[in-house]
């Protein structure tokens, strides 16, 4: 099963007043991951980048296609404490259609820290917009290319 | 059909580089709503305050109960821009179980402000946690008073 | 002395883990509370807006005007709770310039509630830039006439 | 001069809708920075970490210290576009006093990245508490051993 391994870190400020990753800033984690994965870049690849055969999608203000997010699916299983090192969050598609794709993540505790934990699974569904035009746009053949060996069976919800 | 509507007033900060509400924020949005219509409060209630019928739950850090969230499921419609008027969040109880329960959410436009627009749907489920045991605790007699007239079918989601 | 008052509410994620008002957060609301007093807005006000005659500066993304923040100081004096009320945030101009200009405030508890408390006390320094040439833009005549009945003595910090 | 040298990665929602870094997300930039460098960690450092020598202050919620935010100052000077690469911030101390002490920031461009571009500059004062009595408490021997080879001038200002 082919997944990305993407790190990102925590801020002290995404724990709330509970002193634990609040529940909706998981989800800016989630956006950090798909950035980091899937957004191409001009600049020069720093040593710990991921996910560069991947990030292929010119997703900026003021590129030509825009990312327009059409639902998210999130169960919570286990609080995040703080912690420094970056936690991992791998992440596959479920689904590459016509114009719109979904994308599974499951985030976990840090690589090499025992004892491993499943914090939480989540699924996003992505619609690519022709910033011109507004309208959906497929996905084209390079990014096809670059996302299939990523393709995998959909998350599974326990709590649905 | 009995509804709450909270009024949720956007920040600026909401917005992201794309000019629209940012879809991480959103559930912040959602976040505040709760917690105006569901979190019991000793301040004097102010004239726009809403729900002080269904603000019974004590669930702020210190209080014998906490509020786990187990899942969260949110459908973006139509980008929201930015407004000073606050939204119309249309809430009411798709369940309430033994221990959990779920709330359902519209995003709506601004009452009073035509045309209107259904921004978002979304449902989120949560556990109430005894905050000594850190087990999950029963609903209330008197929560459970208060909130079963806003107790209606599940929201239906379009996309999933 | 003339001073804006600007109620302006806290989110719940406004607290960190410490369970006070986190102290970046506090720049949020000034922002909120600089909005809300300045910036025009095309929309029907409603009946809790503040600042209708000092908000006349069309600066939002797209308008012909670019709100460049040059600095900023804040003191933190009290710790501030969660509270349900909106805070009340007192403001003034310290000084109108050329094109630039610095907005003095004051954070302080509720209108009401007792006893008073002075959270912290800020100041910041704006530019208006134009958004075509990118350079600094005098103040217009429209807008030192709105602004100057709020002018007085710029804020004396106690810890500098 | 001996600086500490921290780099701290933007997230994509830091920008605004103006398509830069937020002014008050500034602020946390720099809040990560100082916990980066400051706070003690039970976790195995991991390669990239900073200031594992200046790390000495345990001020996490339920340790014996509290670090209170006595004031903060920043000036901007250009405004950070997005970029992958992380931010270097240097810091040192501007004044080591009995229980309170005045950190300096000046926020640059990465490391490697030219031209060099100085960002901004900024100060923040906080004071050690002891968190059962909530009293300032002094600096103590290992911390002060620790932080004064990054003892320096106090940061110039350029616009107060």
């Amino acid at each position: 099963m082919a997944r990305l391994h993407v790190p990102i870190r925590l801020r002290w400020s995404d724990l709330d007043a509970y002193g634990h990753v609040n529940n909706v800033e998981m989800l800016r984690l989630l956006e950090e991951a798909r950035i980091q994965a899937f957004w191409a870049s001009d600049e020069v690849t720093d040593e710990d980048a991921v996910g560069s055969s991947t990030a292929v999608l010119d997703s900026s203000p003021g590129a030509d296609t825009l990312s327009f997010m059409a639902r998210q699916e999130i169960e919570y299983l286990v609080p995040i404490p703080y912690t420094r090192q970056p936690l991992d969050i791998q992440m596959w598609f479920g689904r590459l259609g016509g114009a719109s794709l979904e994308i599974c993540y499951v985030v976990c505790s840090p690589i090499g820290v025992e004892p491993f934990v499943e914090y939480a699974r989540a699924a996003t569904t992505i619609v690519l917009v022709d910033a011109k035009t507004q309208r959906p746009r497929r996905i084209g053949d390079r990014e096809r290319a670059a996302w299939t060996p990523f393709l995998d069976e959909p998350l599974t919800f326990i709590k649905r």
